[in-house]
């Protein structure tokens, strides 16, 4: 006889606009299995949240109703339930945890909060759950913890609390002028040059306000001196990351700084803090999802 | 009878990625009759321009092969025909016409070259055009001509000369933000705030390096503090327009400054500008387009 599959102590949950994710967690925090789709809450309504979760999850559930922690944007006001921000200066895991109506009574779900800034205007949804990963595994950190990523933050942490953070667009405007703009004809989808990246992460480190005066030079530069696609790709990157280093310099400099992400977008941005004289420490994204999403679970346990 | 419809002595066309128009055309340079189709070089196919430009103009031709003067990306690489840049400093019209292969006795088609810079690298096609009407109506302009519109251009102009010129994507990054990335939840397509574009503008031009991170506010102030979708729009584009302004401020700084382009566009740089102090005179794009294709068809007519 086949033994029956093991079951989850709880099932941690990464709900973006994209994609969703889902693992199955042992009480401890290990996981032991993972599933994923491409059913990101921008591509479902309302009606499809429980039946996209459960065609994920169904496997793993058992007689007792399971928890299920979610972070990302399910918790957007578009999203399953509204899970409210929570202001900074504040601790990572802030506020309730929110329960969205299911109705299948073999799975509960608990929402974490996003968390917002007033001045300037700022907000985050699953990027704190991540720092709070960071901060479960790091507990005197103190500094600033960079997320590169669709929407990059720049968080200050001090005393176990998210101080301030600012976001910035720059893995979507690298998608957009890559594939979208008139640079599409000069950008390759893939490749990448050091040298290439280097010079224009310097170019826009040292004046910033080039930037907009920058781009077009792209397009020309393929069409008058044949400068490679993968050429320009690296250097479409460094001249985005420089520009978002050149405003963020404030929070970086002179300070501890933590990288979380993906593992190539943080190689990315090491290289260029390193060329800075900085010297980030880089975690896992994924990783610190789950840590983030096990603290939010044993906090949950404890409030009675 | 109905008498004959009267015949142009010439064609002008202005035919880019998006947009192909034509105007009949009398030897002294005033049009009498228009035409215009969404056959741009983007949307065709290289056996489908003659077609395309046969369909717009076919009811003009007469017994005697009529020249048609051309300019945009008519003559880029991928256009109809090469016809190879000319390399500043050079006269706005520069070189020789280009003429393709046209199957149609009745058409003799010449497209105005384009111009390029080595140093910074850049291009124009097109805007050479409108600078050599410009030119054509007030010669001893001595300054700076900036042209609006998706690829902006700021062009320094000296003795009849274009001595250097910058592009700026600032019209591509709007649409594309404004219609393609997450701002698109907080930007109205329509509607305007001139305070909003006002303080926008102020912010990025006393700190253009701010750019990269106050993006992503537009969409914070819609979820946080209800800024209205109309003034996150006028806003996006007085960020843009602030940067770039603040980069091209060597330009326009204590410089005689001319704005070429559609009314509403040169409307909104000529507020900015005016705020800081310059004072731009206002030309009609179309109507210097058309001033610029009578100088080609004039100085084609003087050379022999």
């Amino acid at each position: 006889m086949t033994p029956a599959p093991k079951k989850p102590d709880w099932i941690a949950v990464d709900w973006g606009s994209s994609h969703l994710r889902a693992w199955a967690m042992r009480a401890s925090g290990e996981p032991f299995d993972k599933a994923h789709s491409t059913d990101g809450m921008g591509t479902l309504q309302p009606s499809g949240f429980e039946p996209a979760l459960l065609r994920l999850v169904r496997h793993w559930l058992g007689d007792r109703a399971t928890p299920a922690i979610a972070c990302g944007m399910v918790g957007a006001r578009q999203g399953w339930a509204e899970a409210a921000y929570a202001a900074v200066p504040c601790p990572a895991l802030s506020g309730n945890l929110t329960q969205p109506p299911v109705a299948d009574p073999r799975l509960i779900v608990h929402i974490v909060p996003g968390i917002c800034q007033s001045q300037p205007a700022d907000v985050m949804r699953g990027e704190e759950t991540q720092i709070a990963g960071y901060l479960a595994q790091n507990s005197d950190f103190d500094g600033i913890i960079c997320l590169p990523g669709t929407h990059t933050k720049w968080v200050h942490v001090s005393a176990a609390e998210i101080v301030s953070f600012r976001t910035f667009m720059t893995g979507e405007l690298f998608a957009l002028l890559g594939t979208r703009s008139v640079l599409r004809h000069s950008v390759a989808k893939k490749g990448w040059d050091d040298n290439a990246f280097s010079e224009a992460l310097e170019t826009a480190l040292s004046r910033p306000e080039a930037l907009a005066g920058r781009l077009f030079c792209l397009r020309a530069e393929s069409l008058l001196h044949q400068q490679s696609p993968q050429s320009a790709r690296a250097a479409l990157s460094g001249l985005l990351i420089g520009a978002e280093l050149a405003t963020a310099k404030p929070y970086w400099l002179g300070q501890p700084v933590a990288l979380i992400g993906a593992p190539q977008l943080t190689a990315t941005y090491a290289t260029a803090l390193r060329a800075q004289g900085a010297g980030p420490i880089v975690a896992d994204g994924d990783t610190m999802t789950l840590a983030g999403l096990a603290a939010a679970y044993a906090s949950m346990k404890e409030t009675p």
